[in-house]
């Protein structure tokens, strides 16, 4: 994995990160990217899920689907993950920002054969919630035909990484304007079980909430 | 705006929205966007922040960053915002689901007037947090200078949404497995003062927190 030439990042280079280790861990900490290609001669960006094993990004959707089939033509990808952890107010407008940690990854990609879609899924259902694959009723041969699941090996990636307290100008030091971080947490509430059953036998998956 | 046809929500037609009201309701929900665009030939997409007036979305950035600068072209970009609310837990795998609000835009950018810079900045600043603009040290010259605003007038627009608790097939309906949804909220949590004069002086923009 190599640093992109097509995006490296460029302005503050300070927020520029490289590393193999780095990107992987950002990438699990979420499920959620947005997936950029181009469609009928426009870019557009789709939001999704994906999981992560190894140097694999994997996408899933219905057979039928415009993305599904697109993405498996080999054409160019870029899978865009971000995640916000804190309002950054200076005291100039000018300086304020987030604290956040963003992926950007680029690869092409294929489809897997249909003996490796039960693992693929897999990845992508532990990369939102550990153990809850081994609890659910298992994909049949039907629904995993129903269902395409690309995969993308990561040729480049970058990372984007701030963190900290405001840096406002040596001159607006001394104002008289509050400044700091909000920070922002993702929280996961109660569980809320859908019939008779799960109201009575909490699943160990979601005990963690 | 009128149903893209790029991308026109097309496998779970229920879950396609289009009318504008609805559109800018979510937008209005959020700040952190992904910008896809083409770039030497490959797309990107890029997490960055939006405000939003009217039909129109502000991106900022550096005079100086290849964004800003590509953006400034003319050539077809997609902003795209993804707000997750629930994880949907079905008893099967296959019926897994997300409840989530999500928009994509369609539109060119256009680098806008000096003049108009202080308004369209507000509008970035109102979009995360109102009342903070009118605490800060506004830009001066030197900062509105460096500073690029590419407004984007929506040319067209699609959301998806799905609330709701899973849905499984009739045939797992009574198969001991626990289903449900989890609930995911964005928290803000207590500002952290960054100076002894902010220890002192919470900012009415952040009371709310």
């Amino acid at each position: 994995m190599k640093a992109p030439d097509k995006i490296r990042v460029k302005r503050v280079p300070k927020r520029g990160v490289y590393d193999k280790e780095t990107i992987y861990r950002i990438l699990d900490t979420d499920y959620t990217c947005t997936v950029s290609f181009m469609h009928r001669g426009v870019p557009v960006g789709i939001p999704t899920i994906y999981g992560r094993k190894g140097n694999t990004l994997y996408l899933h959707g219905a057979g039928t689907s415009r993305m599904m089939l697109e993405l498996d033509k080999g054409i160019d990808i870029c899978v865009t993950v971000f995640n916000v952890h804190a309002l950054v107010l200076a005291k100039s407008a000018f300086h304020h920002s987030l604290n956040y940690e963003s992926v950007v990854v680029f690869g092409k990609g294929k489809a897997i054969d249909a003996d490796q879609k039960m693992d693929a899924l897999k990845a992508v259902s532990d990369q939102i919630l550990k153990g809850r694959w081994e609890e659910s009723r298992l994909p049949n041969e039907k629904e995993l035909k129903a269902t395409t699941v690309i995969a993308i090996e990561i040729d480049e990636a970058s990372a984007k990484i701030r963190t900290g307290p405001p840096s406002d100008d040596k001159a607006d030091e001394n104002l008289a304007i509050w400044s700091g971080i909000v920070p922002i947490e993702k929280q996961y509430m109660v569980p809320l079980p859908a019939d008779d059953y799960s109201s009575a036998n909490i699943a160990d998956s979601v005990k963690v909430f």
